[in-house]
C-alpha cells in the first residue's frame, strides 16, 4: 500500500462532525493534487471518517494485545475492522515502553496495518527501525505545536534522521513534524530527504482547512 | 438518566459485526423484558452500536482530559459525540490514579456522561464514592472471568460493598461483577442488596446471546 | 509513634553527604526545640541518615509489594530495614493508582511504617482517609516549589482538608504543604487546624538550613 | 572500567543483612577465583554493600531525571554517590518507554556509571545497542525463574543476540540471562558468545551462597 505525504494528527483537538469536515478537505485536495494525505482522528471517529471518505484513516496508536481481557485498550484488530488502514506508535504524547512497540509494530503487520512509529531524535529514530515499521516520524518535542517548523530551525536534524535510519533499514520511510505549518515548510523537509511530514496544528487551527491542506499538498509537488 | 441494570463489557473480545449482533441481541432483550442494558464496547464501535441500537452504549474508559494535545487519549467530547451516554472508570484490567479518577469522574459529568467507577473492594468502593459517580461496580480480580460468581462465592463482599458505600454516599447506585453468569448469579446479588451488575464472559462466551442476556434479564425480574 | 510535625520532602534535590547536613540541623532544632522533624532522603541516603542522626527518617514512596521477583522496584521491607520509620505515598510527583495506596498503606501496617498519604485536594484526602493512614498530606500542586504559601494564599483549602477528612476518619492527622517557608506559614497552617507541615524547597533552598528549620519549628511552638 | 562477567540480581527478594552476606560470599568469590561478580541490591542497600566489600554494586534501575523536584524516583547523583559503579536498565520486570532508556543511558555517562541495559529478545537488544550502553543482557521472560538455563534451552537466542548486536555496536559486551542456575549453563553462554551472565534465584535460593557463586564463577574459568 502506497504511503501518504502528509499525515494529519488531529490528537484530541477535533472530534465527530469537525474532524469529517477537515477529512471531506483532505479528500478533495488529494482528488485534485493527487498527494495522498492520511488522518489520524480519536479512536471514535476512525469509522466515521473511513466509511465516508476515500483518504486513508490511521489509528493515533494501538495497544500491543490480541483479543482478550483488556478493558480500555486498544485492540489492533478493532482499529483494523472500523476502517483504520495504520497507525502511529509511540507518539511523544503517548510514549511506549521499547517492547511495546516491538510487539505493536509485529501485531500490526499481521492484520496488515501501515505503521508508523514516532521518534524525538535521529537516535531513537535509529533504534526504531530495527523493528521495520513502513515510517518514522522523528519529532523534536520542544517545537511540536510552536509553529517553527523542524524542517526551517533544525534541517539538520531531518537529515541526520533519514541517513542514520537508512544506514539501519533502508526500506523505512522517515517523515518529520514540529512546527510544520507551510507549503515551504514541507518542500524543505522532502529537500532535505524526508519521504513525507507528520503534523496538527497548522490545519487544526487553520480558518480554511481545505486551503491549508491545498498549500501544504503544493509543498509536495513543488519540491 | 435511568442506569442500567446490566451492563454488559465487551473489553477487547470482540468487535465490529460480533458487537453489533450482542447490542441486537441485548436491544431484542430490552424490548421484550423491560430491563435495561447497557453495553460497553470498543471504542471504535461506540458510534455502530449508538446508530444501530436504543440501548444505552458505554465507553470502557475515558481519559481525565479536555480538548487539545494528547495523542492516543480518550476525548471524553468526542466518547459523548459518538454516542456514548455512559464510561466505565478504573476496572482492574485499566487501573487509574486516584485524581485522575477525580478528574475523569467530574469531566464526564461536565458532559452528561454517566459514569461507573470500579473497584476491586469494599473499601475502594467507600473510598472513590467521594468524588460522586453515578454508580460503582465491585469486582474481586480474583473471580473475574472464572464463572465463580461473586454473589454465591462472595456474598459478604456484596452486603459490604452495599453498605459501605451508601454509608459515605447514599445517591451512588452499587453494582457487582466477576464470575457472574446465570440468572440465578443476578438475582442473588440483587437480593444482596446490589443495584446492577457487570460482567463480559458469560455473554461472550455463549453460543446465543439473545438466550444468555434473556435469562440474565430474568434475573433481575425474578428478584 | 509519635508522628512529627514537619516533614521535609529532600525531593531529588540533594543527597549523600548534604542530605546529612540538613539531617544534622534538623536533629539539632529537634533537641534544642522539642518539635520532631522528619526527614524523606533518596532511598539510597534512608541508612546514612537513619544510622547518623536521632530524627524520624521517612522513604518518599514504597511500592506496594511483598519480597519476590520486582527487580528496581523498592521493597517495605528493605525501607524498613534500613531505617526509615515511616514513607510517604502518592505525592503529586509520584503518583499511584488507588488500588495500589490501599495495599501499600496495608504493607506499611504490617511492618509498622507510618504513612504519610499525599492528595492534591480535600476530596482525594477524604478518599485516602478511608484506607486509614497516620497522615494525609494535602498540597495543592499549582502550589508546590512556588513560595506562596497554602496556608495564606488558600486556607480555605486547609480548613476544608482538615474538616472533610475528620468526618471520614477523626484519628488521621493532616498535613498541609505547598509554598510552606516561612515560621509564619507554618503558625498559620497550624492556626487552621493542620497538625504538621510537608515541604522541601524552603529548606533545600535555604543557605543556612538550621536557621530555616529553626523558624520553622518556632512556627509550631507559637501557634 | 572492567565489567563483572556474573551479575546477581537481588531483586526485591532480600535485603539487609542477608544482602550483605551473599556480597561478603561474592566476594570470595572474586579473591579466590579472579572473576568479577556485580550485586544489585534493593537501592538502600546499596551504600551498605558498597562499603563493606570491594566487590562492584549495581543499582536495579535508575530514572532518566536529573537534581530537582522528582519526589520518589532514583536520581542517578544519589545511586552513584552511594556507591555503585553501575546500573541495570529496563529489566523485564520494570520496563522503560524507549526515550527514557535513551535519556537513562546518558545520564549513566555523564557520571560515569556502567550500564547495562535488558531486552527480551535479540532485536530489542539491537535496538538499545544503538544508545551505546556497555553492555546489554538478553533474558527472554518466559525463562525468568524457571531454572531452565537460557543458554541450554534457547542457545540460538544467545547466539543470535550475540551476533545482532556486534553487526551494530561491536563495543558493547552481551549477557545473557534467565534460567541460569550451574556452572555449566554458564560456560555454555560463554561458550555461545556471551561476555557473562545475569541471575537472580540460583543464587538467592541457594543454602550455601558461596558454594553456588564459586560454582557459577567456575563456569567462567572452565569456557
Amino acid at each position: 500500500m502506497e504511503l501518504p505525504r502528509i499525515i494529519i494528527n488531529l490528537k484530541a483537538y477535533v472530534y465527530g462532525k469537525r474532524a469529517l469536515e477537515i477529512a471531506k478537505a483532505a479528500e478533495k485536495v488529494y482528488k485534485e493534487a493527487g498527494i495522498l494525505i492520511a488522518l489520524a482522528p480519536q479512536y471514535t471517529d476512525i469509522r466515521l471518517l473511513a466509511e465516508n471518505t476515500e483518504i486513508p484513516i490511521f489509528a493515533q496508536h494501538i495497544d500491543p494485545i490480541k483479543p482478550g481481557a483488556h478493558t480500555g485498550w486498544i485492540l489492533p484488530e478493532a482499529v483494523k475492522e472500523a476502517g483504520a488502514v495504520g497507525t502511529l506508535l509511540n507518539h511523544s504524547e503517548r510514549q511506549m515502553k521499547i517492547e511495546e512497540i516491538e510487539e505493536a509494530v509485529k501485531r500490526a503487520k499481521e492484520l496488515g496495518l501501515i505503521t508508523i512509529v514516532c521518534a524525538n531524535d535521529p537516535e531513537v529514530a535509529k533504534a526504531v527501525s530495527v523493528f521495520d515499521p513502513d515510517g518514522i516520524a522523528v519529532e523534536p518535542p520542544e517545537l511540536i505545536g510552536t509553529g517553527i517548523s523542524v524542517s526551517k530551525a533544525k534541517p539538520e536534524i531531518v537529515k541526520n534522521s533519514v541517513e542514520t535510519v537508512k544506514s539501519c533499514n533502508p526500506k523505512v520511510k522517515v517523515y518529520v513534524g514540529a512546527g510544520i505549518s507551510t507549503g515551504e515548510d514541507v518542500k524543505k523537509a522532502l529537500e532535505l530527504g524526508a519521504y513525507g511530514v507528520l503534523l496538527a496544528s497548522a490545519v487544526i487551527k487553520a480558518k480554511d482547512p481545505y486551503k491549508k491542506i491545498l498549500e501544504l499538498a503544493n509543498g509536495v509537488l513543488k519540491r
